[in-house]
């Protein structure tokens, strides 16, 4: 990861990114936390590069390697979600872009995951901070790295 | 609705929209819901075009057709809302916007419906799936379609 | 305050502002609310002027007045967080944008404020409706007066 790591120390006087590339992170966002919820596990992967890493050490997960094993996940987790017959919502937000030398983009954003099962009460049960190393791929944007902090772990 | 209907198929591969108009969608749906967050349901009629249809299937609702209706719904919903002493928020984001051939837009976004009564404590009771099919009128933007999913429904 | 107080009517037919504009105000909200969570009360004291009014009339608070107030609150809120090992998130959205004549800026935007307990689960606890004039200095925005009410106080 070397000097593109989510860890990469931001300066608060950095200035602002232009509008454009605000506004492309923002659809980049609002489109694939779609797909997710939509149960789209194949087109959810395909957001990120073939050597992503998701990471959720707050969780005491170990990290997913390669798009092949976040798709993988994502496909269990959709099968879990259909067979309870719940609905799940990714809402992201208050994001932050630090663009870096190299073209890519680190992105700070906050995460709230909710859901409701059928004929149930809505349940907003977790809050997550979402450090993101953006990448340009063929004109759009991909995720190469996805580290997710849970609030209430204690864990950085 | 012919080729304009909210059920049109996206295609992920759709380029991001400028972030003039991105923007733009953004101010639009912040204005419009702080409309009828106040309480001011006739200027929110006025953010839907004269034959606008409202469509909520998945309460069973039957749709409101006409601004006339959409006004006269919101009428009795502030009436409601003042006897009982409730604030009353709407949020709106993860807007996606897919511009059609005749310059209209079609957009989904998730909304959150919360209430607090005078007194007590926030309650956010609903997530909503809105697709929204907005016209330019006269320099702004007015829903001439809007369609809510309540998530756990269990209906499309 | 004079003409640039937060209560200066809004007229619904005021124009949207640039995307250039939008996107710096959204910005500008991500980064100053990422310091106050992530319990830094002396950079979060510098989002405000110097001589800025921090009001939450519908708590019955008294006004904080002027930068040193604000930033000796926060860095006691942080103490006190910091003890019960409580992470603090605040959203912000739904921005609406205003220029004032003079230059600077008047936003409506909603706000909610939530926790989670080291261990515990995620609290939403208050939504709350915040109008803030913003002023540009040295390149960037700046708080000059806030003006937060909170829903179900009652109180405007």
């Amino acid at each position: 990861m070397s000097d593109s790591t989510p860890s990469t120390p931001r300066t608060e006087a950095d200035p602002f990114v232009p509008a454009e590339l605000y506004s492309q992170v923002q659809q980049f966002y609002a489109r694939q936390m779609g797909l997710l919820d939509d149960g789209r596990p194949d087109d959810w992967a395909e957001t990120f590069t073939e050597d992503a890493v998701f990471r959720e050490a707050s969780r005491l997960n170990e990290p997913l390697r390669g798009r092949v094993a976040i798709r993988d996940s994502s496909r269990a987790r959709k099968q879990r979600l259909d067979d309870d017959k719940i609905d799940f919502r990714h809402w992201l937000g208050m994001i932050d872009v630090r663009p870096q030398t190299d073209g890519s983009l680190h992105t700070r954003s906050y995460a709230l995951a909710m859901r409701v099962p059928r004929g149930g009460a809505l349940d907003i049960f977790a809050s997550v901070v979402c450090h993101d190393h953006l990448v340009r791929v063929d004109g759009t944007w991909k995720v190469a790295d996805r580290d997710l902090h849970h609030d209430g772990s204690g864990r950085d």
